[in-house]
């Protein structure tokens, strides 16, 4: 089998200040843009760690005027992306500045997107209409998960059809974004988990192909692997370590900015299945991955996918070369659920109050969302009835 | 000891076009940003791999003006520079396009800062003038070795004063780079392997550190020498194997864009150490860095460094733990050393033609050069005598 790296555009001019002192250089950044901000975070941890304080003085003292939208949701609503667009229209704002995490930040890039649009604003979302224009958006990061804040995605969420879905553009690239570890302490145990899982499943999404020649890329992703393994558990642990918070921060911007996939033939598949659980449950993303991925990834050991299982097995968990191959993918895949259960992230879907009733709903918005020809082609091609088998395998 | 991720910015909004079919959006690139281009080049193997007729032949019919500069040398220099920025005020070009490997590049990110410059070019490469204003540049690769195309950086040599210095400013960063690995495809074998020798020596200036905690970055140093150490023997072996060439040209830009000493406390010293080499003797870049870099390790053996270096031979080449944490080193040092022979590196002085008639000079520079109060502050701290040690041990 003839393996090749695919032709590939790779873009990424968001310029990250990483560390401690990123965001004195804010207002500085925010300028060279705008000078009329929407300020979008959500349920107010921001204020119990002193960075509101921090980003609305600086803001005052450079005359920057701002009006906030605040309480957007871990999964951000369409309802909420709908009043942000009000905002910046009523005030003639001209800057988004998301202080959050990936919700946060997804959410301003839909207001971004859909404020020169005048029709619905779920036309956006869902492709129906095109991006003429957006907003500049610059972002302070504050928990290491969906990578939001160096690519050009977003995910959205409307209760009313039960749908989540991701759209991409280039233009709502953010032009800057503040990474501070510190700014992650206070992050709680389960969504440091959530988060590490999230990186992980970005990472696997990419790495997981089959017939490609990405050597370099598969070496990328088993590095920010490597990196989730040693620092999630260190992260829950000693919530304060700064060398934890700071390796997991930088793994979170890289496992989706397109360093992984550029040149592989992939394609995602836990993702479109995990989007159903969220979209009908309300869960929590990076949980729902964690709960689905030894399941996938079981459900699809065969004979041409075992030798790249192996080799996660081997390169990432230092399995020893097993005479049975299939045995080191097996292992690989215990390890990878049993390391999500020491991040203590529940692993059934009963766990987290999901039960059997919508499972086929469920499968088949997946492949209606995700899918094409009725399939979704990911490290193997999954149809309906593979998404039910991996759902039920997960109960 | 307490380790840390340093604050750091990164910032490489480079579009780079990988693969095949890159250069076809060349005119439309270039007319984003101007219409009148320098095309830049060197020897001239761009005619013979067709690559000049395809690019000129895309220029006229979109009616983009160009003008040339050829011959620009292996190790550029200042006088070409200056024949450059003669051509681009004459013809009131405005976009440099550089058509080549790394000297070509760098001559022409060398023209794009001295143009607006009205005293003389050389200031502007010692950094007695500051850059201002620079020409907008787009590159053509056809060498996987300096990663010039994905950075803001340049070495442009002076034989009359015998010196090769470097510059960077975030001005000189392309706007984009067309990657495609069939370019690489005639380099030569010696010219392949110099390539490899300087992709790894990028990286272990960046890995080579004490006391940081950027272990992602280490293992993304990692992952580029592994890829050199897996594809250069390949592609000498096989010149048109394209993964190889592939994966060889991508691991070039992300050795020396910022990704691995983002967050690290990394000075270089084999770059400084060759440039005097290259200065005095005119030899091919990556010929000096993969001779110097072994005597460089063994000189910076001990009980500070033994530690990274046993690392290194573990994590790169599979080396067994050794109760000997210095024999471990050792044989680190040994691989590396017999992997640039394997590539048919001459690997003394000697046999480059250097004599010992200018050691003392070239380490005397070396410090005046790349130094700060007498000393090189890199893995280790290297004076003069150090420095003049390393040459002599290379002899």
């Amino acid at each position: 089998m003839e393996v090749f790296m695919y032709d590939f555009d790779f873009e990424v001019p968001v310029k990250i200040l990483f560390g401690k002192n990123g965001v004195k250089n804010l207002a500085e950044e925010i300028l060279k843009y705008g000078k009329r901000v929407l300020l979008c975070y959500g349920s107010g941890s921001i204020k119990k760690i002193g960075l509101y304080d921090e980003i609305t003085e600086q803001l005052k003292s450079k005359n920057i005027f701002f009006k906030e939208l605040s309480g957007i949701s871990p999964n951000p609503r369409i309802n909420e992306v709908e009043e942000g667009v009000k905002t910046v229209r009523e005030n003639n704002l001209d800057f988004i500045l998301p202080v959050g995490g990936g919700s946060t930040i997804d959410c301003a890039k839909a207001v971004s997107a859909c404020v020169n649009y005048r029709g619905d604003a779920w036309d956006i979302i869902t492709g129906k209409a095109v991006i003429q224009k957006a907003l500049p958006i610059g972002t302070v990061l504050t928990i290491a998960a969906t990578g939001s804040e160096m690519n050009c995605g977003a995910v959205i969420s409307n209760l009313k059809t039960k749908e989540k879905l991701g759209f991409a553009d280039k233009l709502l690239l953010p032009k800057f974004s503040v990474l501070n570890p510190e700014y992650t302490f206070s992050v709680p145990k389960i969504q440091t988990a959530a988060g590490t899982a999230d990186i992980m499943s970005h990472t696997f999404e990419c790495y997981f192909s089959l017939n490609d020649g990405a050597f370099l890329q598969d070496r990328f992703a088993e590095s920010i692997l490597k990196t989730c393994i040693k620092y999630g558990p260190i992260a829950i642990r000693d919530p304060e370590n700064y060398e934890a918070r700071a390796n997991l921060l930088w793994a979170n911007s890289w496992a989706i900015n397109g360093l992984l996939d550029g040149g592989k033939n992939t394609a995602w598949s836990v993702h479109p299945m995990e989007h159903e659980l969220s979209a009908f449950y309300d869960i929590t993303h990076g949980i729902g991955l964690a709960i689905l991925t030894p399941h996938w990834l079981s459900h699809c050991l065969n004979s041409s996918t075992v030798e790249k299982i192996a080799d996660y097995g081997k390169n990432v968990w230092n399995l020893p070369q097993d005479e049975d191959v299939y045995k080191t993918a097996q292992d690989a895949i215990q390890k990878t659920h049993n390391f999500f259960v020491s991040l203590g992230i529940p692993m059934t879907l009963k766990d987290v109050n999901i039960g059997e009733e919508h499972l086929e709903e469920m499968a088949e918005a997946a492949i209606r969302h995700r899918g094409k020809n009725g399939k979704i082609y990911g490290f193997q091609e999954l149809t309906e009835k593979d998404v039910l088998a991996i759902y039920k395998a997960a109960m």
